[in-house]
C-alpha cells in the first residue's frame, strides 16, 4: 500500500489543469495590442473585458464590478453594504473567509443550517423575525463546503423574502459552471436581480493565479463598490485581465471548462462510490458539480482526534469547525475536495479514512 | 498657438515610457518557468519576488509584504494598526487617498503643515503634546503633492519622536528612486527600521497597471499584515509578479530608471524655467525628483474659479482642496505633475497658467 500522504483539505484545483500556453499567448497578444491601457492606471478595470462579462449576463457594464479575486470583491460588498451592529445571515456550514470578512464590520454573523436542498427555510424566518439582516450570502451551486445545490422553490422563496423585507442576497456562484450531470438551476440573480448580487470569478474555470473575480448587481450598487475599490486601490492589476480578456474573446473559456468538466466528473464519480462502498453509514451529500463532497460523521466523532490519528496513517483532513459561524456544529463535519485528487488517490483515501473510522 | 487641451492634473507615467516587449517577454519566459506556481491559488505573493525585494532592502523575506498596490498595502496598513478613535498624522497637503483611507477606520486625521524642507517639527510636537498618534504617514521624497524632500535633520528627529512615543511612521516612498539632480538622503526606516514601515511600488519605476507595491518593516507587523491579506484576497495576482521578478532578475530595472530619469529630468527643468520665467511671483517648490512641483497662489486665488477660467483657455488644473486635511487649506494649492507632459506643452501650459494668473 502506498504510503505516501493523501491530502483531503485542498479545495483549489490540480496545476496540470491550467491552460499555460494558451495563456501565454493570450497575455502577449493582449499587451502588445493594448500596452497603453494595461500598463497604465484605471479605474473598474480592463473595459473590455468588463463588457464582455456584462455580456455574458446580458446586462450593460455598470452593472459589473470586477476586482482582485472575488474574496476581494465580498470584501468590499461587506465594506460598503454592512455596517458595524447589523446582523448578517450565511449558510451554516459556509465559505470560512467570508464568516471572517462578515466579522471584521463588526455585524452579528448568524449562521442558518444548510440542508440537502438548500438553506432551513423555517429557522431563516425565525431568525428574519428576530431581526433582517443586511445581506444574506449564499453559495447556491455545489456550495462549499457542503456541495449541496438549492433548489428552485427554495431559490424563489428567498427571492420573495429578499423583495419582502428589502435586504441584499449575495449569491457567490464559483463553482456554477462546473456541472457535471444534470440541469442547471435558475441563479437567485436571475429570479430577483434588483435584489441580488451575484459573484463569481476564473479561479475555478480558468486559473486561481489570475485572482480576478466579479460581481453582477444593481447599478447603484455597483457604483458604490466602483468608488470604494478607486480609494482602496485606484484600480485592479490589469495585464492579466488582458490575458483574460483574449482568452474569453477568442472563444476558449468554454471549451477550457468542458476539458475541466472531463477531468473532474470521473473524480466526483469515483469518490461518490467509494464513500457508497467504504462509509455507507454516514449521509454524504451528493453534489453534481463543483469541487467538494461533505458529510457528518457518527455521533462522538471528534474531528481534532481525528485528525491527529489521521495524519499517523498517512491522511490530512479539513478542520470542519472553521466553516461554522458556531465553530463547535463543526465536531462532526468533514469536507473532502476531489477535484484536485486522481481518482487512485481518492480512493486509498477513503479507504484510509474508512480504517481510521473503525479504528476509532 | 496651440489651442488643444493641457493637462496639468495627471499624476501618471505617460505611456511611452512603458517597456512593454521587455515585459512582454519577461511574462512569457515566468508563467513557462513556474506555471504551477503563478496560476495557482499562493499566500504572501511570488516567494522569487519577494527575496528579490527583501535583497535589495538587506532584509529577510520575513519583513515583506508585497500587495496588489502600495495603495492597497497602505489600506491594510491602516486596517491593522488603527482603530476608530485614535489619531493619525499626516502632512498637510499630502496624497488624498491615504486620507481617505485613514478616515475609513474611525481615526481622527490630524494634519501638519509641510514646509520646504519637511513637516513643521513645532507643530507636530505640539500635536503630539495633544495625544499620540497610532501612526504619522509621511512621503519623505519628492512629496505627493508638493514635491518636497525632508531633510536629514528633520528625519533625525522623526526617528527620536517615533522611538520616543512608541508610534509607526509609515514612510510612503515611491519616488525615491527618480532622483534627476544631487545626492540621497537616507531614508527614515535606514534611522529607526523598529518603529518605520516602508513603502513602495513599481508604479512610477515600471507601469502602475501592474498594481504592484510592498512595504519593508518589522517582521510582527508584516506578519499580521500577511495574516489580513489572506483574510481579504487570499494572495495577490501572480503572474504580474513573475513577470516583474523576471525583468529585476535580469537587472533590467536599474537601466529602466536611468532611461525614465533621462525622459523626467528634463521636463523638470523645463518646468522649473517656465514657472521662473512666467510666474515669479509665487513661491514654488524647487523639487529634485519625483512628480510634482507645486505653490500657493496668491492671496484671493480661488481654485474652484481659477480651473473654470481654465478650462476655457484649454488649461486643466488640479482641485487642490483634496490634498489637504482641512480642505480650506488648499483653496489657493496648485500642484502641477509634469512627467507625463512634453517640454513644449509645459511651457504652453505654464505661459497659459500665467495669462490666466494676469487676467485674474
Amino acid at each position: 500500500m502506498n504510503r505516501s500522504m493523501i491530502n483531503l483539505t485542498r479545495g483549489v484545483p490540480p496545476p496540470d489543469v491550467f491552460p499555460v500556453e494558451d495563456l501565454i499567448e493570450c497575455g502577449e497578444v493582449a499587451l502588445r495590442r493594448d500596452p497603453a491601457i494595461l500598463l497604465q492606471y484605471n479605474q473598474g478595470g480592463y473595459a473590455p473585458l468588463r463588457e464582455w462579462v456584462a455580456d455574458q449576463h446580458g446586462v450593460p457594464p455598470e452593472q459589473v464590478f470586477m476586482g482582485n479575486s472575488s474574496l476581494e470583491v465580498f470584501s468590499f460588498i461587506t465594506q460598503v453594504l454592512v455596517q458595524s451592529g447589523d446582523r448578517a445571515f450565511v449558510e451554516s456550514p459556509t465559505y470560512d473567509r467570508s464568516i471572517t470578512l462578515l466579522r471584521r464590520t463588526g455585524a452579528e454573523v448568524v449562521g442558518v443550517s444548510l440542508e440537502g436542498d438548500g438553506v432551513d427555510l423555517n429557522l431563516l424566518e425565525a431568525e428574519l423575525d428576530r431581526g433582517a439582516p443586511s445581506l444574506i450570502y449564499l453559495i447556491t451551486d455545489f456550495q462549499n463546503p457542503m456541495g449541496v445545490t438549492t433548489t428552485l422553490q427554495k431559490r424563489e422563496r428567498l427571492a420573495a423574502l429578499a423583495r419582502e423585507h428589502g435586504l441584499w442576497l449575495v449569491e457567490d456562484s464559483p463553482y456554477r459552471r462546473l456541472r457535471y450531470w444534470g440541469e442547471d438551476v435558475p441563479s437567485l440573480w436571475s429570479l430577483a436581480p434588483e435584489r441580488v448580487l451575484h459573484m463569481s470569478s476564473f479561479s475555478k474555470v480558468l486559473a486561481p493565479g489570475l485572482r480576478l473575480g466579479y460581481v453582477i448587481g444593481p447599478q447603484p450598487v455597483i457604483a458604490g463598490l466602483s468608488e470604494w475599490a478607486v480609494d482602496s486601490h485606484i484600480g485592479p492589476v490589469l495585464p492579466t485581465q488582458g490575458m483574460v480578456y483574449e482568452y474569453c474573446r477568442r472563444g476558449m473559456l468554454d471549451s477550457n471548462i468542458e476539458r475541466l468538466k472531463e477531468v473532474y466528473r470521473p473524480r466526483l464519480d469515483a469518490i461518490r462510490t467509494a464513500l457508497e462502498n467504504h462509509l455507507p453509514e454516514v449521509d454524504w451529500t451528493d453534489p453534481q458539480g463543483g469541487f467538494f463532497v461533505s458529510g457528518f460523521l457518527p455521533e462522538g466523532t471528534d474531528v481534532v482526534d481525528l485528525r491527529a490519528r489521521a495524519a499517523e496513517m498517512g491522511l490530512k483532513l479539513s478542520d470542519g469547525r472553521g466553516f461554522f459561524p458556531n465553530p463547535d456544529d463543526g465536531r462532526r463535519f468533514l469536507r473532502i475536495p476531489f477535484c484536485s485528487l486522481t481518482e487512485e488517490e481518492i480512493r486509498e483515501g477513503v479507504s484510509r479514512l474508512a480504517r481510521l473510522m473503525q479504528e476509532g
